[in-house]
């Protein structure tokens, strides 16, 4: 698996992980056990205990510890066993990983490098459910593929005519359409105008210019606001981004994750919905139920395009013109997994 | 997998194929596409889209043409890229696998080997549903079992007597009794009186010679004629082929195809049914009534068979005196993948 | 696997081998074909014809012999082929191999060594349906687990604290106890006693100390009979064994057996009841409503255990000190498989 390890990967929705509850994932390949302790802390173990390898996410919160409940060992947060029934001496290996873990924009990030070097600020800008401003609906799907397919269909928004031409309904222009491509210390930016005459089927309101961008940072998290601006915005702005001063409907934010949970699975959190003065309830539950048929198309072409390339003696893809942003993204996994390798090597 | 490449296999019964809708077979292990064009064409592609591998089966026909309906990318029957959107230039090595395919016998036959040694004089006899003579019914069954494990049920019909012993009802004299094996250009012929006095169950009327013969043929075609003839006539063809032009009763024909998916799954398809003369649509619905009970358990030994041999480190078979045929035909096959191979290599 | 083959393993409970009807059996990855004769003999074979693979488990029961329902050849009990159809001469070395068998206990036992060496007297103790003093209810489950583990959690008690705590109801201090552990010719031995104060819940009645011991034996045979005696008794038979003569209530006995099907599957038997003049039918269904919860709370963590270890690169366990009866029998075990092999080699 060529993932980045020093970054943030969303292991959970915080939502989801209850007080006392440990709570298992799997972040490349690396099974974790999650819970929230009496004080409210949160912490992040190796899912494996160190005496038999049962999972401690079976396990009982006891204060602020977690205790496997095969034989009763006791961990702490920073993953040091504390008790084993009816022995005195604890033998100072016994401990598990521990994981710099937190809790931001409404989701639990493990960090998946060296604990010590995690850094909060490296924390991608999601819009979390409980932003003021924005009216939020969530979910997560899990996918039989590899996290990196599904990035490469992040990266690259020309399948919108074709996916989801159903759905999403670009117009095969739109696939045509070449956005301007910048890269980001950890990802790239992606932006276009898409003018009144042209592109995503309208509301049925009066002719508007899209203004399109995306965010799409390490390891995988899509950042996506969305506005309309009256007619003729576009050339007012030298096609250049609108000032956020200037009048705009139909704003949305989604913010989305990617996270490899094995080299063949994946879990793909996301949420939309409208700013609190473009829309209501009613607007966001509209918004979901695009997602899911939307994201449903793309699980369906992604599990099939793995599916083929599980059956490939040797697989080959040929690029093509809108890889841009495929290409350049993955061109900065290559380097950072390598300069951690060679940092690792350096530092053993 | 052993099997002769230069052959027709059928990948589908043409009524299931309809004009405009993609549809997926393996063959072989090949992923392969099959649609009908505007113009009624039928064209066979490797369902494997040159750019990132999604399958072109999940495509859009568009009059002659297919369309990746991941990024867009457009096919011409012949497997080139006719066009990728928004990019001018088209690279000339841009194009899948195409199969040589035909319509006949109301079967999809797809020929494994290179497209332009497809002969289609090859294509085995079988009895199409829009025969005149024939009522017949059809379908297909899916196997979890290597298709060689079904050919060589199909090449050694001693096992009516216990494998069928409830459906056909053959007696334990029928598995002792031996055919007359006759080789042919692509395949074996089988033949044998069964006189009135043993053999199959009767049907309650006068006792009758019943003649069986069957064809089995490369790549797995079983072609078989049933007919039953006034007792004596056995004799009186001195145990040979009877004269078309003697009177027969209970004439039926089942045309039997197994096609390798991939090396341990496989398809089956079959129809049977009696010469209009000699039976309809009800005697046709019996006998696919006795088929579906047959073909089941077959489908039960076979697939147990296969479990049996996925779990045995070394697995070697004994032949005994009934695998007459089952050595012959596969001692064919043999040959012939030898020669594809060292004729592959002189090519190279 | 690492399992000694000279031993006795269940195959199945012996009221499920109906006469006549043959049953598939898999112990140590042999695929094994178990059936009763018309004499009433009881016969183990090979489960796998030495014509074509098929298994015989799907074969028919004539008189003694089994013939297989594929082609349709005869086999002895011995094993030896005694019919091909329609050939004179069966060729000497078509034989199966024949595994030694017997019935015991209301269990069916099978050799996995030489049939030659299998010894009877070798069948551990367990207590049979039929037993006059007992009331007993029985049953199995199957685990989606290697059966080292099974045994593993059977030869350390201490897990009764916490993957029982809501069935068993097991105290910590339970944990925290060591049993005596005394070695047996071909298993341990666990002693302790739980005095009236401490340990499991007690029924409600006056306070009572508790005698716990089983014998684990191999190949993962548990006895476990259970006793209570008025308080004061533990103390008054100086901590040792409890003489027979005492008076006693509540006592019942369970026979529980791990039969390992493939490296990652196993099957558990196991039977549990009230001494007839303790209880009833009504307290036998009670005690195996207790076992099934607590069986099922094995599986779920022995199973989730496996697949820890199945995706653990290089698995390492870390003994404790309750592990001491897990670390003698698996040494017994190391041992007895090492001087098999010695002697296989010695005798090749």
């Amino acid at each position: 698996m060529n993932y980045v390890r020093n970054a943030w990967y969303v292991a959970a929705w915080a939502n989801e992980l209850a007080p006392g509850t440990p709570s298992a994932i799997r972040i490349l390949d690396d099974p974790i056990v999650l819970y929230r302790t009496e004080s409210g802390r949160l912490v992040a173990l190796e899912d494996r205990c160190v005496h038999r390898l049962a999972p401690l996410s079976l396990g009982r919160c006891e204060g602020e510890r977690l205790r496997c409940m095969y034989h009763g060992l006791l961990f702490e947060p920073d993953g040091r066993v504390a008790e084993i029934p009816g022995q005195d001496v604890v033998p100072a290996q016994a401990r598990v990983r521990r994981y710099a873990v937190a809790e931001k924009h409404s989701w639990i990030w493990v960090w998946m490098g060296e604990a010590d070097r995690a850094d909060e600020a490296l924390i991608p800008n999601a819009v979390g459910l409980d932003h003021p401003d924005y009216i939020l609906g969530h979910g997560h799907l899990d996918y039989a593929a590899e996290a990196r397919l599904i990035n490469d269909n992040l990266l690259d928004f020309s399948h919108l005519s074709y996916v989801h031409a159903n759905s999403f309904g670009a117009s095969e222009d739109w696939a045509r359409d070449r956005p301007k491509i910048t890269m980001l210390p950890r990802g790239i930016r992606f932006e276009r105008w898409v003018p009144a005459q042209s592109g995503f089927r309208s509301g049925g309101g009066p002719p508007v210019d899209a203004w399109s961008t995306y965010d799409f940072l390490l390891p995988g998290i899509l950042l996506m606001p969305s506005a309309s601006h009256p007619a003729g915005t576009a050339e007012k702005c030298g096609f250049g981004p609108p000032d956020p001063a200037l009048p705009a409907s139909g704003v949305t934010f989604t913010s989305q994750a990617v996270t490899p949970l094995t080299d063949k699975t994946s879990r793909y959190f996301f949420s939309w919905g409208p700013r609190r003065d473009c829309g209501d309830e009613a607007m966001r539950d509209m918004l979901m139920g695009v997602a899911a048929m939307a994201f449903g198309e793309d699980k369906v072409m992604i599990e099939a395009q793995q599916r083929v390339i599980d059956t490939t003696p040797d697989p080959r893809i040929m690029p093509i013109g809108s890889d841009k942003g495929v290409v350049l993204f993955n061109r900065l996994v290559d380097r950072m997994v390598r300069e951690e390798r060679e940092g690792n090597r350096a530092a053993a």
